[in-house]
């Protein structure tokens, strides 16, 4: 395989695109492996496009080995099954719908579960027909708010989807395990580091779902991870819950004047001014923040919340969403509060919310619906609102002065917090996700009516697994771990080519002898970018195979007099001074190299 | 590589679908190649997508040797290109349109012109980066009124598509040429047989076109052909044009009561009753017949139009809308004659109609756009419609009597027409279109702003060629052009697998050597479908092999008691007793005689 850069269908950008933030964005778009086409919508020119089918075929290789099959189905699908199990409603904005000719409402598929159960249903029907593992490499949609960093966060990209199917929980069990173990192999060959973290299964449902991220400070997932080995993406982590006080000896709560204090840091001065207790200066961690958020459920329907948690938390919207799902967040507006004037604005307190025992029946309380931060536990002691304007309540008692509706995961997750699973404190990192697995469960396979007789001739639903690798953001994670400030340095395995032979001077000596070099290569299988510009300076020709990225570099030019070219890797490693006649052998020999690695 | 019947995931129908009216259609269904998912929407199984991956990788190299370097676009694209080109208003409801979440308008491309220009401009600025060819294989849509015959008009479908630049004619028709000698490369090694034809550009614009079709009874294109090698497609066929005839001598236009005479028939048979000429009878061609149709645009906008053709003739919808694309023609209504009562339904004459030198200012004459067949040449004699209940005229004389607005092609055109190169009478078949180039010439370069800098410095505007494969409709046909009353047999190129073995009989033994030489036929590099399916009769296990169509097959059972095995072409050919032990070089050596061919 040899390109020729002459006539290869590529131009370098030596500025970053205006709407790049990302290295990876801004590398594949000036390197010419990617063009924007649309918001979150790209263009493949040729490189891309060659590392595009590197990544796919290591997909497809490891799927066959996970013994998973491959189908293909198509992206424009009709509303019926999407209905059926309620995702065509849950998805709300995020997915694309349209009409066809005839009325019939349509979408651009994000994720196939529905059409795949309705296929096995179409074709098996008996336990002897299972498991069976089904997979696609397919191009998939999201009507996403907001595409960001170019291939990471797209509109239209490529995803492989593969999806399980066994009788019974232990057959699930085996096959999430058989394709977790090929995204494991999938991963290393691929040369990217990851963390598997335990994860919400959201819009998705099921039992059991863990993410596979890529750390990386660009990455817009955040995760935990526990010195004993627990790791978990922040919504999926649990508060550890402490035990409850006794509160029989807890002094009552009394009301105090707290003028001006409508933000926590003023409160907590002014307690501290005013209401100083002896053994220690009141925090924030005192303090309980009563938050007015409203939830808009995909059907369109707007409910207004109110989250109570210790006002030295704030609320993380991604893991209040996930414990909302599928409905958004949106902030309470103006119209929100004049339509609630129970809920005085930066002293909302308890006592005007939930069902609270110290209300009599009757009582002003407002309609809606009072969830708690699961630390807020029976005889816990809190200064809060007194749901007057400059007034706060000291030394409220949980369970005693107030109760709520529920409890909420909706406060952040914070360094230091103990792991759920007691193996110590959590550090939090940020990663890009790359992959996510489902153990589903029946939910598709009850909705869509896919069961099989079992060895007794019993109907028996069907339980699922689904599991999914952004083929074009692992392109993007792998060109985000393996770049540096001069252009993309690809791992041998998935680099558009293996060397990058170029031509530098203008004798044409040194075009023949790289001519010939680059043909010799290609001709013993390795993959070759040929320079042969012919009135290209050197500067733009290194230029260009430091952005291009191709692991060896091979430089026919002066040396050529003393009869020597020289290699060098693209990153790392010495340049080396090799005689023109043994240079096809040992560049060929650093290939194989590298490739085995 | 070695495909288990025991696992594969196929089923196979013994029954046609309900909705298949062709043979490829049913055979691939039935045979567990593809599957409806919506209407023209299909999924594609393990055996399919086998089939479609090798046919691509014959165009893939094929184009490789024409010099086009592959790319890959979205489907999802912005309205504003298509716009620029007024494309996005010519599709009319054949492409599916949707908004994002924002309001912005997109459709799903049915072919990409406007994105390749678009692209081109991007990177190139110099007649030196020029010429310049590409290509993708790639998901396409189109919102087809009446999707049909499975994979041969869907409204999914998989097509490669690929684009030529040039700075001048002579390089586009370099172009043009690599491209068609490219195709037939490609269906010369698919083994499908194909006619070129010449063809009309219609919304696509541009100076030349050609169809490649497959003949085949099925396919929804008609094509002539002449003795001397001419070739097009219905809708190119121009008529050869009379002389005019002297008319000086013409009786004059006589009007006639010809009552109950609104068809031909009836009109030829009171004209030969009570108007008899002397030398020969009146005949339909005699006669001139006036047809009102409606053009709807596809801004929506409706126009009535007549045309004027010999009685003998119907009017060629498909022809009609060819040439005036891009409107669709509809059947005028009683609505329409109600707007129009000039217009006397069975009895319309051409003095009513068209810029009539007979008829005087101001009288009554319609304001319908008037056209004639072009053999409706000046100094003919028609026997018309008088635009009166019941009467016609005789001996009206064309460009005497009467004249119209312009000529049209919209005449059927019949076996026998002269050919328009003089080569001698035409003949007609059916077929189905695979392959279209176009010479696009400027127009979209025009549209878009595509220029270069030519070798004076001076911009100029580059001139394009499109062409495009239908691979997923390729695909289809050839399963039509290789199929018999028992299923599909697929040249060995292309098969899903190169010999299907199976295991007849319930001796342990059977399964045994059945294994080892699918075994070690896949570790040759033959590719096997293995029916190791314990508990399924020889009957089932034959007729399915009949079904997929894999070019060999090879039975063990029986004969292994006296140390053979049969091997058998999957159509033609005789049935061999091979010893167990040659069978797997017998096997090997047919599948390499089989790829060669």
């Amino acid at each position: 395989m040899l390109l020729r850069l002459s006539t290869l269908f590529v131009r370098t950008l030596r500025e970053d695109p205006a709407d790049a933030e990302v290295a990876s964005h801004k590398l594949l778009v000036r390197a010419g492996y990617i063009r924007r086409a649309a918001p979150g919508i790209y263009t493949w020119l040729p490189l891309g496009l060659r590392v595009l089918a590197k990544v796919e075929q290591v997909v497809r290789e490891e799927m066959a080995v996970a013994g998973a099959q491959e189908v293909h189905f198509p992206a424009l699908l009709p509303k019926e099954p999407y209905e059926a199990t309620g995702r065509w409603t849950e998805y709300g904005p995020n997915i694309f719908r349209l009409k066809d000719r005839k009325g019939g409402d349509y979408l651009l598929a994000p994720t196939h579960e529905e059409l795949f159960t309705l296929l096995v249903k179409d074709l098996y029907s008996s336990y002897k027909d299972l498991p069976l593992a089904l997979y696609q490499i397919q191009t998939k949609y999201r009507d996403e708010a907001r595409p960001r960093a170019g291939l990471i966060r797209g509109r239209e990209f490529v995803m492989k989807d593969a999806y399980s199917f066994d009788v019974d929980d232990a057959g699930l069990e085996a096959s999430y395990q058989a394709q977790r173990d090929a995204y494991q192999r999938i991963f290393d060959r691929l040369g990217l580091e990851y963390v598997i973290v335990a994860a919400t299964s959201g819009a998705m449902g099921g039992s059991r779902s863990e993410e596979f991220l890529t750390p990386t400070a660009i990455g817009e997932d955040t995760f935990v991870r526990s010195p004993g080995g627990y790791a978990a993406n922040v919504e999926a982590v649990t508060t550890v819950v402490p035990e409850p006080i006794d509160f029989a000896d807890a002094p009552a709560a009394h009301v105090e004047d707290t003028p001006d204090t409508p933000t926590i840091d003023s409160l907590v001065a002014v307690a501290n001014a005013h209401f100083a207790r002896p053994d220690r200066p009141w925090t924030a961690a005192d303090t309980l923040k009563n938050v007015v958020l409203a939830l808009r459920q995909p059907t369109g329907e707007r409910e207004l919340l109110v989250v109570g948690l210790p006002g030295d938390r704030e609320v993380d919207l991604k893991r209040l969403e996930a414990a909302v799902s599928p409905a958004d967040v949106e902030p309470a507006g103006d119209a929100d509060f004049a339509a609630h004037p129970e809920l005085v604005r930066g002293y909302i307190g308890p006592s005007a919310l939930g069902p609270n025992p110290a209300v009599a029946d009757g009582a002003e309380r407002t309609a809606v619906r009072y969830l708690l931060d699961p630390r807020v536990v029976p005889g816990t002691r809190w200064i809060t609102g007194a749901n007057e304007p400059g007034r706060h309540v000291f030394d409220l008692v949980a369970g005693r002065d107030f109760v709520a509706d529920g409890t909420i995961e909706a406060a952040e997750v914070r360094a230091g917090d103990p792991a759920p699973d007691g193996s110590g404190p959590l550090e939090l990192a940020r990663g890009i996700e790359i992959g996510h697995i489902f153990a589903l469960g029946r939910k598709y396979a009850q909705a869509l009516g896919l069961s099989v007789l079992d060895q007794n001739g019993k109907s028996v639903v069907v339980t699922m697994g689904s599991y999914g690798i952004g083929v074009t953001r692992v392109l993007a994670a792998l060109a985000e771990a393996n770049h540096d400030e001069k252009g993309l340095a690809w791992p041998a395995h998935v680099a558009p080519a293996h060397v990058h032979v170029m031509a530098t001077g203008r004798d044409a000596s040194v075009f023949e002898a790289a001519e010939a070099l680059a043909q010799e290569l290609g001709s013993r299988g390795v993959e070759v970018v040929y320079d042969d510009r012919p009135k290209v300076s050197p500067g733009v020709k290194f230029a260009d195979a430091e952005l291009f990225g191709v692991p060896l570099v091979v430089v026919v030019g002066r040396g050529l007099a003393d009869g020597v070219v020289e290699v060098r890797p693209r990153v790392g490693g010495e340049s080396e001074q090799v005689p023109v006649e043994q240079a096809a052998d040992r560049v060929e020999a650093l290939v194989r190299g590298l490739l085995r690695r």
